[in-house]
């Protein structure tokens, strides 16, 4: 059902990053279920998370570990990522089964269980299935090798029809320096500061603040600018390695190359935020929402979602119905103070149909029609008000959503 | 589809009010379309409106024809009231058509203009066709009568697929009073200040403000406590008309019997904003939800809708599947400010599925799925934060409310 995608065929590795992808069990399905990346001591990490007040064990204990970077000589060493089992709402037991499970990777690695980032995705509310975990584990640290991305890729996916990767190479203080990511999540998909799960490496040697730095505002305008139903997983994280195998001059806030990588790590970011969304469980259209002359960021970016969140929006989009009356009454909602609803005027595409807060004269519906027969689709708001603007990427609401979701435990 | 709801057999007429319904051919379908309140000279009306800014033209004009009971003489004397079309998005021509209906069914009264108040419900973004208005409207003025609360009650559905009327009588003063309420909705639900379209009467002579006071209050805990998909609509009402025709003594603020009233009305509101709730749009499930110990009402409503509004807890109700999850998600994306998830239990009925953060040691999935079996669930949330509380009803997410929504201009 994904908008506009296909499978991934051009993953580049990434120089001193290893990775392996195995079925440990933990899917009923038998698909591959575990995933283990390894980088070089030299790496730098940096890492996002969910904002979701019942974070899930494993962001608990990845962002201890991560925190463990400034104290100690602890940086981290391996991301350990299992699909399947979300290890969310599962109190102290799914603690301590996220730790065990880091431990085992760190023994079969030689390295220190802090060094070992853990990660999970599926169902909410069930124990981990630590013997599985075990003998998965123990076989996938001694798999991993360079070349293992798509399997990565495919590894993490729960209700993704298709696997999500991007790679983009630019040059770095004369060096030839590689992006490559991965993200995966269909459903449960409202990122707040983080994504549903996203891998990114580079093999540049870039200074650590400014790396973080960099991820955090690619999140906003990307993982953090996408919506399916509104729902923010318990267990979002995205994570960036930069390994330094390049070699080039240390990257960081002052060097003239970095607006360009920051600006190349945006693009793998949204490509892969909006790969999300055209895999979008049930999704038959992929919607971008812009909301301009808004008096704030906020402002703009609250109409956007009140518009991508309407189920009577998302219907419609899913009818192919030019029923613009369920957009105007979404941004009529959002909650504006003082709205004046003469300066609004709304688009699909190019084609006004409203104009100063009523119809267009020149509006017809077949005019409307053709826009919503398309597969991609752009509503625009202006709202007459101020000078900002945001977009917003997200997906219909069909049967097969229904289905999906009325079927995912069973 | 109605959850627990059967046709009304029992509406009581209300003393100095007649009404009628006609299709006048403003529904492709047949059914009526048309409705019309006529109330005595000594009539008190009170009002709440949507808060929607793309408020529709009648909710305009009626907010303009009430606010001349101040200045004026002109007492509101008629409701006139069509569906199939809610000239919302219509801009001054909607407006101009609105007001002209208004002035037909006052010719044909006898009364002025001003004192017609309108309502429209039905497709957004479509003129009112005027000539059928005109014939609907002179057509209706010679059948009003006494006891036409069903036929009324019918002809202000849209997607309804059941009408929904409740009757109450209390004694005031020694006099037997009857208090009548009919009401419609069951998409686009997400009322705020107002609700879809309730029109209620009693014959009992109360003093203006305090009825508005008591209109204003009730309906917060009615009509503003329910949601079936979060879209608030462009124009959602809410009127009550006191006759006065039961001659009791005046009640006002002071009274003794004025708390007494307040509850019942109370009652009849909250009866039929439950009933807009069964009916929802392919609604199979009734679902109370129920958030306390919060620090504030806001917070505890916040929650509420949260859970509410979540397509994933929703697709599970349709599902009858006990993915408590679900809702542990939803409470943690709700926004409260440093939650404590050690504080927080999570009930389906009397069963507790969470127990301060975690999985209550006793939950068993045969003990939650016995409850989302049922046809009436409630889920209760303990905040563990403060002695507020909140209380929303809502429905759940089924393939017939994508097909609904995805048929309904076609």
């Amino acid at each position: 059902m994904a908008v506009g995608l296909s499978e991934p065929d051009d993953i580049l590795p990434v120089a001193g990053i290893k990775l392996a992808s195995v079925a440990a069990g933990i899917k009923k399905s038998g698909s591959n279920d575990l995933v283990v990346f390894l980088f070089d001591e030299d790496a730098t990490c940096a890492a996002t998370f969910t904002q979701n007040a019942f974070c899930a064990a494993p962001v608990t204990l990845a962002k201890k570990h991560l925190s463990l970077r400034q104290s100690s000589q602890l940086h981290p060493r391996a991301l350990l990522i299992n699909s399947g089992n979300a290890n969310a709402g599962t109190g102290d037991r799914g603690l301590k089964n996220a730790e065990q499970s880091c431990r085992w990777l760190a023994e079969a690695l030689h390295i220190s269980t802090e060094q070992v980032l853990p990660f999970s995705t599926g169902v909410i509310g069930e124990q981990l299935p630590m013997s599985v975990m075990q003998s998965g584990i123990l076989d996938i640290a001694t798999n991993l090798d360079e070349d293992n991305w798509l399997s990565a890729a495919t590894g993490i996916m729960t209700t993704d029809t298709i696997a999500k990767a991007v790679s983009k190479t630019i040059a770095l203080d004369g060096q030839k320096i590689t992006i490559s990511g991965i993200a995966k999540g269909s459903g449960m998909i409202c990122p707040n500061m983080a994504t549903m799960l996203a891998f990114i490496a580079t093999d540049a040697d870039i200074e650590a603040d400014f790396l973080q730095r960099c991820l955090s505002t690619v999140v906003e305008d990307s993982f953090n600018a996408i919506t399916v139903d509104g729902d923010t997983s318990t267990n979002d994280a995205c994570v960036i390695v930069a390994t330094a195998a390049a070699k080039n001059k240390q990257l960081d806030t002052s060097s003239p190359e970095a607006e360009m990588f920051a600006q190349t790590l945006n693009e793998v970011c949204q490509q892969l935020a909006q790969a999300i969304v055209r895999d979008a469980e049930g999704a038959t259209k992929f919607v971008t929402v812009e909301v301009t002359q808004a008096d704030s960021i906020d402002e703009a970016k609250n109409v956007a979602y009140t518009i991508s969140h309407s189920p009577l929006v998302k219907t419609a989009l899913f009818a192919s119905d030019p029923n613009w009356g369920r957009i105007l009454a979404a941004v009529g909602r959002a909650g504006i103070e003082q709205l004046d609803i003469s300066g609004v005027n709304i688009y699909l595409d190019d084609v006004r149909i409203v104009k100063r807060g009523g119809v267009d004269e020149d509006y017809t519906e077949e005019k409307g029609q053709n826009v919503m027969n398309q597969e991609e689709i752009l509503i625009k708001v202006e709202l007459g008000r101020g000078e900002h603007s945001a977009q917003i990427w997200t997906s219909d609401l069909s049967h097969e959503y229904v289905r999906i979701n009325s079927e995912y435990r069973s």
